[in-house]
């Protein structure tokens, strides 16, 4: 018999899983803090919930993909929380981005009344998660993977096991940190090509297929030099998740220069309040400095 | 007939481009400041000349790849220089990396000859000047560039004319700071994922296929993690290259906070007499300061 899944947060992202995953033939039994959202679900086939508690008791797997890493620890143990509802045998899946050492606590509370978690962080967006190709990386015991990999490939593509607890949120936070000095490696070839005044658009034909190139270069600079700064992903959010790989990087001892700078950079567009657009937008940081625009 | 070809450097990036010129089937006169280098195409079908000045009286096109922004002017305007051989028509094409401002002097001077020039850096290292695959990026004028076309087409593939003369040269600097900053990027993400104890191998699989991917960490990554830093392209040629970014950045009063960042941490490995291994080396700066390795 298929798994019963309970699902946990039905924001940008998980509103989209879960539907993928009643597609995929799985029960889902839901909840989130603003019911209407949830109620939603329930023409397509879910039921609705009071609590994490009330879904873990209704699930053998669980998921969760809520906003940052205090919900996740009260979503887990907090007062009718997951923990509240759990059996033995029960598997919770936390598919939010947290911090490392946090997972692992959790894990270990967990552990305690024989439930197993995996961390299972994604990248993608929400067209991924729309489209049911997310990348998820996935920290936690091997067997617990292998039971939990049909779910998976219920929402995502690129799904890899990287490690134990925690080990699939420090991949995200790795995957943060290539992203955001990728980003600030395009702001930086456009401011200069533009204060040089170059044709941006030849400029960037003539580089992004060498060296160069990256994933933020052919996606996201052609949407800079259109002045195009809707969110595939919000600042905030990059925010958010860069103070997490801060946060890990003061737990390691270790220095991560370049990744601070773009931070501090990220700082002075939230301040200038545009927290709730796309990342593309870092390049007015440099832009503000320089007294120009960047435009194709 | 087909033009008559003027070679002048042929360093490790010259020496095989001249090659597949003759190999395309142009004529080919050639100088290099060390004769014996010269002499070593002579039996592939060179002529070997005493000066920059001769090449020049013997050729349609002459083209220049020498190290730097001093030895380019010297070449063309010194004694026995490209501009004592010019006559009217003849184009001269300088494929070096060097000073945007200075390579418009300098197309200022020859112009005064009635000699036409085009900047047109190349990426694409050693390998790409092996096999003809080198990207181009051309500055100068539509007409002369249309002239030259199967000049860059026997060295090259990714080739364009991108705007007047320094418009090359200042795209390859573009190219620079996006390749330096990308490289940041995977040595950042290497560095935390290292400290936190993860597999870095399946982390980079994990996370080189979405929006942190570029051509830094699905070719260089992998050989951080062997140790291997031989060189694809030296860091005491990308910290020349960094310099003429940062010299334009001064000229044009603008600040590349992310450039300046990695220029300064290759700093240290040239102090480590590193400057002629490969760039990857860069994540050693951020090794040293952590007191652990990358290793897969």
């Amino acid at each position: 018999m298929a798994e019963r899944i309970g699902f946990i947060g039905l924001g940008i992202m998980g509103k989209p899983m879960c539907r993928n995953l009643m597609k995929a033939g799985f029960s889902c039994t839901v909840y989130n803090r603003t019911r209407a959202r949830a109620e939603e679900l329930v023409a397509e086939g879910a039921v609705v919930a009071d609590s994490p508690k009330e879904v873990t008791e209704k699930s053998d797997i669980v998921i969760t993909i809520v906003t940052d890493t205090p919900d996740v620890r009260n979503v887990m143990l907090g007062p009718k929380g997951v923990l509240e509802g759990a059996r033995p045998g029960v598997v919770v899946i936390d598919m939010s981005t947290i911090s490392p050492s946090v997972t692992q606590e959790i894990a270990a509370a967990l552990e305690k009344k024989d439930v197993e978690m995996l961390d299972a962080p994604v990248s993608g967006g929400d067209k991924g998660a729309i489209a049911g190709t997310l990348s998820i990386m996935v920290g936690g015991k091997q067997q617990v993977f292998d039971r939990c990999l049909p779910v998976f490939q219920g929402m995502g593509k690129n799904i890899n096991l990287i490690g134990g607890h925690g080990a699939g949120q420090m991949t995200k936070l790795c995957n943060q940190v290539a992203v955001s000095l990728a980003n600030l490696a395009m702001a930086e070839a456009l401011m200069l090509g533009a204060k040089a005044g170059l044709d941006l658009e030849k400029m960037l034909a003539a580089i992004s297929g060498g060296a160069a190139g990256s994933w933020q270069l052919s996606n996201l600079a052609p949407r800079v030099i259109k002045r195009d700064f809707a969110p595939g992903f919000m600042v905030k959010l990059q925010q958010k998740d860069l103070r997490l790989v801060l946060a890990a990087a003061n737990e390691l001892g270790l220095g991560l220069p370049g990744v601070s700078l773009v931070h501090q950079l990220f700082n002075t567009i939230e301040a200038a309040g545009e927290g709730a657009e796309g990342t593309q937008i870092l390049v007015k940081a440099l832009e503000r400095m320089a007294g120009i625009e960047v435009k194709g």
